[in-house]
């Protein structure tokens, strides 16, 4: 069923104003949500939003949280973002890294006592706007094992990054430091499918094809997959994510990142407050003239697509390319949601006595 | 045949010093380079050597340059090498970034007209002492092919990120952004033996198991190595290292970079001045205090090193362990260096009317 993204957007902000998020949080918290539809990112969409209402009911959510600036420098902050939702905690973050480059040339933000903040992409674009180039990185819960480790004891803790160009679009890379997320593993699993080898291992380490092994206890593996594709590279990638988001806001980090889903208790010894985030903004002409800088993207990114691609691919595509298609056409034709999700919605309709969002004709 | 590190970091300083490098440049240049062979990467150690002295005698080397700071901001730089040592280039430059943290929380540093710095972890390293958080990158001459591409338009583009501990050592993560070190491959050559599959591709762009491949006119791969294993992250992270060091800067990017070696001739349409760095400074402090933050890292580090390995492997590592382990190995009993090195050591020698290094009797 395809509905469009404006009635999503709708029922998304009302939903969010019943569990007592002030206006202007509902529809920004609603705006992070909607986008990654638009993009085609439905694993970080409003497919999420029982997610949240979930935790808001098992009191692991502030739906009116005072976020404050606890510690900064002209260069830097540390926010706490008082158990609020990432999605409304990260734009303020990212406002205060924007602001700051503003003045100082850059602005780094380390952020704490937040919780899941959508998709990386959405955040780290608020600066290309801005003629800034845009940093975003979350940690997550544990999913994933260190190179020779049999322990889960990182996120996919995704990173993103912004650059803005003249007459081409923004280059914008946004990924997960690990081999594939897990949603890919749950298409395969819907589908009976073994998974690659490569893409993750069971509960003792092992190589696994099982698309399963991961919610048996086994693990998603580093970006790079085996040591011998360099996933120690990846580990290191992950590792960086987490302690600039984490260790430098005083959020929990590593092992110790409080699951996202309500059913999963956070641990009862937490090092730190709810998940940690990191920004930067970098203001462009603090290091050449904007125009100049973003005349050579537009180099870069041309020569880039217009490399020969190998045999069965039409072009070399540029980091924000396929997301951009499926934005367009979103937009127009609208976004499909699975039936599950459109389950999810009319319960929450019910729940908060709201018209449940109609799909198109 | 092994080397007291003290009797080859001599010999590069006298061989630096005919050149016509100041003092203290010399001084500096054979340091990054030693402290490359201590860690056991002696692809980028004195190996390297005779490769500079080629690029002198070619004019494409400055003995003696005028390194300048030609933009700022309080919290930014961005610097011209004037085709100076990347190996003296490059501290300078890190020295900017760590001044500007002690004022502004934070500094970053973009270089153009630039060669080859030798290892991006030396730089970074050099934030530690202060209780920064260091980061180094730099591009370099095309090897790789993008996801989907034929064609070489990225370098190997390294990364290396530090963090200090309070009683445990640093985080060192020190890595290129692709599969491999193009090292690698000359090693399976040597060994005869193919590659796995995953390295490498060859001119079409057909992934190879021939350790030839790339010097054939193929191309190395970005990390993950194809796309079913998420090759478009790595693509994203050499480009974003590319883009860094290069856009900022004014220095040539993508294909355009210059190659190191002197039998290549660079480009006669080059797009910026010789290639190009970037670095990073972030004080601990302007983020939360010193002690608490490196308390806490210890914390990370040793839950992540008492993880649960996976059979066959001993412990899992952390970020710098192997290097660490090699360099207190070095320390004491030497350096290794291969015929070949010891043979152009004689050459440079007799050039220079100096006396080759001696080996450990």
């Amino acid at each position: 069923m395809m509905y469009h993204h404006y009635s999503l957007q709708a029922f998304t902000v009302k939903v969010f104003l019943k569990m007592g998020c002030p206006d202007d949080q509902a529809q920004q918290a609603a705006k992070v949500l909607i986008d990654a539809d638009l993009k085609g990112i439905d694993s970080h969409g409003i497919a999420r939003l029982p997610g949240y209402v979930r935790l808001w009911e098992k009191d692991r959510l502030t739906a009116d949280p005072k976020i404050e600036v606890v510690h900064e420098t002209p260069s830097t902050a540390v926010i706490d973002g008082d158990g609020g939702l990432g999605l409304v905690v990260a734009p303020e973050a990212m406002k205060v890294a924007i602001g700051k480059a503003g003045t100082a040339g850059t602005g780094w933000v380390s952020v704490r006592n937040s919780n899941h903040y959508g998709t990386a992409g959405y955040h780290a674009m608020m600066a290309v706007e801005k003629d800034m180039i845009g940093i975003s990185m979350t940690n997550a819960s544990p999913l994933v094992a260190p190179t020779f480790s049999s322990e889960r004891l990182l996120g996919t803790n995704p990173m993103a990054v912004a650059i803005p160009a003249l007459s081409q679009p923004p280059f914008l890379a946004d990924f997960a430091t690990t081999t594939v997320a897990n949603g890919k593993l749950e298409v395969m699993k819907r589908k009976g499918q073994p998974i690659p080898q490569g893409w993750a291992q069971d509960n003792e380490g092992n190589p696994s094809t099982d698309a399963s092994c991961v919610e048996q206890g086994g693990a998603l593996v580093p970006l790079g997959g085996t040591r011998e594709f360099g996933s120690h590279k990846g580990y290191c990638l992950g590792s960086i994510v987490d302690i600039f988001s984490a260790v430098f806001s005083g959020a929990n980090y590593g092992p110790w990142v409080p699951p996202f889903v309500s059913f999963l208790e956070p641990g009862s010894n937490p090092v730190g407050k709810g998940i940690g985030h990191f920004f930067g903004a970098m203001r462009i002409d603090a290091f050449r003239p904007a125009e100049e800088f973003k005349s050579e993207m537009d180099r870069w990114i041309t020569r880039f697509r217009s490399s020969k691609p190998v045999q069965g691919e039409e072009q070399v595509l540029i980091p924000g390319d396929p997301e951009r298609t499926t934005y367009k056409i979103r937009l127009i034709e609208g976004i499909p949601l699975l039936p599950p999700v459109i389950k999810s919605f009319e319960v929450l309709a019910e729940k908060f006595h709201l018209e449940a969002p109609e799909a198109i004709k």
